[in-house]
């Protein structure tokens, strides 16, 4: 037997719901509740009428801990987890605020994720896996294994990479 | 010109004196004052009389805030963050208290440092650069690229890696 493959999995957007907590706070806080499909091919702010107040909210207390976790990743993850080797791979470093909140949340939705599994960057340039799900091309792009662009309204209108829309063509693709 | 060579640089022990550290704060609690010779060869907080509550100081908020900056860091990282990619890659996932301390500390010592050149990591298996400075050689072990041992009490008695001393002989191997 070799030795397991690696698999580096990203939080918002794959992991965690982050669109969906984008609208539900903009409609907490204007009365203006958009659509998933609203938001499709643009930046995750900018999508919004008011794109400064939706800029504001991964700096509110409680963002990140209470964003709804991705369907159906919880059991992929934890299937994945017996047969590579995990890594949850957080680009936190922005929001200096989020790390004890991703931390915790990541305990609560995915327990049988220890913290030696847990990498919270700035750049992804540093990691080195098999495999990268992620829902951004510049953490993609430098990536010498093979990547895997997870589907979020942001990205939908891109071309060119090996796209997965949900957790079940995870589930198709890695542990078929 | 290729592209800049990429150096991982732990934190503790290596940016952060953190025997010294252990030192002040065994020395506050107890009124005993060790000196960092007699560390030599022994575990971190395993050198102490009391080692329970010298391992105990760790999760004292505080404790990575307040360290006092290794001698010569400061100097030589700015001169590499220059010549090379540098990326500060910490194991702070074990002490989730730690982050923004940390965070904070390297923001004040090292604020030519970027927060997409910080990583906080559980295992740095997922790291990949061309040179990795790390008092642990559990950390060294499975890195691909140039292992290189920095010098700290606990490891003053291993052999068997390419060892630095100090900041001056990071500074005559990587910039000389």
């Amino acid at each position: 037997m070799g030795k397991k493959e690696t698999i580096a999995i990203d939080m918002d957007n794959v992991l965690a719901d982050v669109s969906s907590q984008f609208l539900r706070y903009y409609g907490e806080a204007t009365g203006i509740y958009l659509r998933k499909d609203e938001l499709i091919g643009k930046g995750e702010s900018e999508a919004f009428p008011d794109a400064k107040l939706a800029g504001r909210f991964v700096f509110q207390p409680g963002f990140f801990r209470s964003v709804p976790i991705m369907e159906g990743s919880r059991d992929v993850v934890r299937q994945l987890n017996e047969r590579y080797e995990v890594f949850i791979v957080s680009a936190a470093m922005e929001f200096p605020n989020s790390f004890v909140e991703k931390y915790d949340w990541l305990a609560e939705h995915f327990p049988f994720i220890s913290w030696q599994q847990i990498v919270f960057c700035g750049s992804k340039r540093i990691i080195k896996a098999d495999y990268l799900i992620d829902d951004y091309p510049k953490n993609l792009d430098f990536f010498e294994g093979e990547k895997l662009l997870f589907t979020a309204p942001h990205n939908q209108l891109l071309t060119g990479y090996k796209r997965l829309n949900n957790w079940q063509e995870v589930s198709d693709l890695l542990l078929g």
